[in-house]
């Protein structure tokens, strides 16, 4: 089956390259208006699915991002139309130029081909990737959790219904229908067909595809975030920061995890951070040291545990870690941190440049919350992913990180000296 | 070891990252000077590999290719001169600017951070790609091939003595000296240390690479190229560029393999093409309309066995097919191809146009010949590799290639509304 879906999608691929921009964005026109004129099929799909998924004692929370209803779908059409306002990278010269041997050479920006997106339980992620990739003239094959496959076949299923309205084929848009687990494992050996291939989720599906994937793969989303307070920061901006980066939605990937202070800040700047975060209802992870400064204040603190470093709470909790300098800031950042988000908050010039120099982060601030890590805030209009590793897009991934290149070199009968 | 070995060119190449184009030019010239000066011991190492490579029977053609002399030592050096007048692309901005919410955010270019290079017997490549890495700041871990271990360990020890010299970390360039190979599959688990991974070698060494490794992986150096002879084209220059693409240099991936002719072109231009070949000193393996206009001419001609049109002769062998049309020509290169390089040879404007934009290779050419894939004929001054897959590079890799960017958001205590 799988093999089907492979040879669909890259037939289409085909297709979708020499299509101009006019012509996706009239897809996904198409698509937007589809997807609110079959609300009804897809918002029944997903209460099948939502019954399911009490039935299996899923979470609250779980269950909401599960959850649509008629105006998060017009929510998810109008995200589509936005897609099309953005500009289309296809096509695009990088550079180019005649050279000493008479070829006439240029990289031009072409899709990749294939993009294969394994997620969780968030239908518009279904839209949101499917959308993105018809921009970029790419083919994408979906595999969604097993929790909402029916909500996603439905979505797919419009989606499909609006590629063959424009005279598309439905190869272009697929989903893994299947809940059968063994198909995640078949899909990452599918390097005939699959160019590029991005997880959407946790560790544990980031380490399989690292491990078992035959296709080059972009990891990203996890992340422990770190913000060092340093010596020269006055407390009330640094307090507002970190308010920010962690209460402002805890569950992301960009909040901050671990909170770095300076010895010589601590005296001064901790029992202001406990009141604070008592306030804002953060419980605090300390350290020793720290715990002598926040112990006698309103906070709720219990001891830090060594593993709480490493992994995202993704909820109201910080680690609290007093640090001797700088140095020791930048190494326990690159031993525990994820390379994600980091920030320093100095008013000292040169600590500042030595902390975006030498922390190796995708994103690195200075007098910032971490949490405008994020496609809609760096301007590019949207995101696919937010990529943790170094090769082909770091940070969030826009348009652009769906293509790549070719080289076009146009001779007149020009051959090697 | 390969845990030390890793440590060390993590810790290398944090230092790395922060040194001037000046700084890394000094060391480039210190280890190109010590190259020259340690010349006898290198080629003492060399010659026991030679001793060695006799005695197990290798090829006269492996033979050359792992020899080192002082005339080929001195070249190798000069190379290195020539990576210091390369500009580095380290530093620079990529995009940026003011975004609304106050934070001014820019894309740096960056190093990868350590790079793994899996290679065989080939010496120049230890200091090609030790020099490349150095210039954009990375530290290297290289894996030569057995053949090679003691002129590689010779090699390595006067990069490191010039490294040294320049007060910078050995950890910066070092081989994985044992020839066991099992190291390989140890090496492609060193995800905690390797940034990029990039092997250069045959289909076995890919494949295991792919599926293997936990480390991203730039695949590339194969090419089946082809090139198709339209019905348009002028006979004279169209043997012209065959001959340059098959004869100028046969050994080198991006030499053609597969001779595709249009039908309605091929009464005309096959015996032309036989005299040239008989001349040329290339075997033709036609299929069997081919073999009509081929056998009662001077030429070699075999008849084409189907597993050649899928692996490169790397020899005076060349595969020739008589396809329908574009669209035949286009599929076969879809079906047979490595996304290397082809070309067409056509006069007439919009079979060009279709196919360049149709052929999803690395390069594609039009009226050129197929040996222009190579860093120093497209102007990058020197190449890592040349890539055939679409993620982070494509085609020839020079030193862009072996950086990343980071973004540096700089706010004034700024947050996200």
């Amino acid at each position: 089956m799988l093999e089907q879906i492979g040879m669909a999608a890259k037939a289409a691929s085909y297709q979708l390259a020499g299509l101009s921009s006019r012509a996706k964005n009239r897809v996904l026109e198409k698509m937007a208006d589809r997807l609110e004129a079959c609300a009804s099929a897809i918002l029944k799909a997903n209460e099948a699915d939502l019954a399911q998924a009490r039935q299996d004692g899923l979470s609250e929370a779980m269950l909401d991002r599960l959850a649509l209803s008629p105006a998060r779908l017009k929510a998810i059409a109008d995200d589509v139309r936005q897609v099309c306002r953005l500009t289309d990278p296809v096509g695009q010269v990088i550079d180019g130029g005649l050279l000493d041997s008479g070829l006439r050479l240029e990289r031009r920006r072409v899709p990749l081909g294939v993009v294969g997106v394994i997620y969780e339980a968030r239908p518009n992620v279904t839209v949101d990737v499917a959308s993105l990739c018809l921009k970029t003239g790419n083919a994408v094959i979906l595999r969604g959790g097993k929790e909402t496959y029916r909500t996603n076949a439905a979505i797919v299923n419009v989606i499909q219904q609006a590629l063959q309205a424009c005279g598309l084929p439905a190869g272009a848009v697929q989903a893994i229908e299947s809940p059968d687990r063994a198909l995640v494992n078949e899909m990452l050996k599918m390097d005939r067909f699959i160019d590029m291939l991005i997880p959407r989720g946790g560790a544990g599906l980031h380490k399989l595809c690292r491990e078992q994937s035959t296709i080059p793969v972009i990891t990203g989303g996890i992340g422990v975030c770190h913000i060092f307070v340093d010596e020269s920061m006055d407390i009330g901006p640094a307090l507002n920061i970190i308010v920010n980066a962690k209460t402002q939605r805890p569950g992301t990937c960009n909040t901050v995890e671990t909170l770095l202070v300076h010895e010589k800040k601590a005296a001064a700047f901790l029992p202001a951070l406990g009141q604070q975060m008592a306030e804002s209802g953060v419980t605090l992870h300390a350290d020793s040291t720290a715990q002598k400064w926040l112990s006698t204040g309103p906070a709720k603190v219990v001891a830090l545990q060594p593993q709480t470093l490493d992994d995202e709470f993704l909820s109201l909790d910080l680690n609290v870690v007093v640090v001797a300098d700088m140095d020791a800031a930048i190494t326990h950042i690159r031993e525990h941190g994820t390379r994600h988000s980091d920030a320093i908050l100095t008013r000292d010039m040169r600590s500042a440049q030595r902390f975006v120099n030498e922390v190796d982060s995708s994103a690195v601030y200075v007098n910032a919350s971490t949490r405008f890590t994020d496609g809609g805030q760096f301007g590019l209009g949207a995101e696919v992913a937010v990529s943790t590793q170094k090769l082909h897009a770091r940070g969030p991934m826009g348009l652009e990180s769906l293509t790549t290149y070719k080289w076009v070199g146009i001779g007149d009968d020009t051959i090697r000296a």
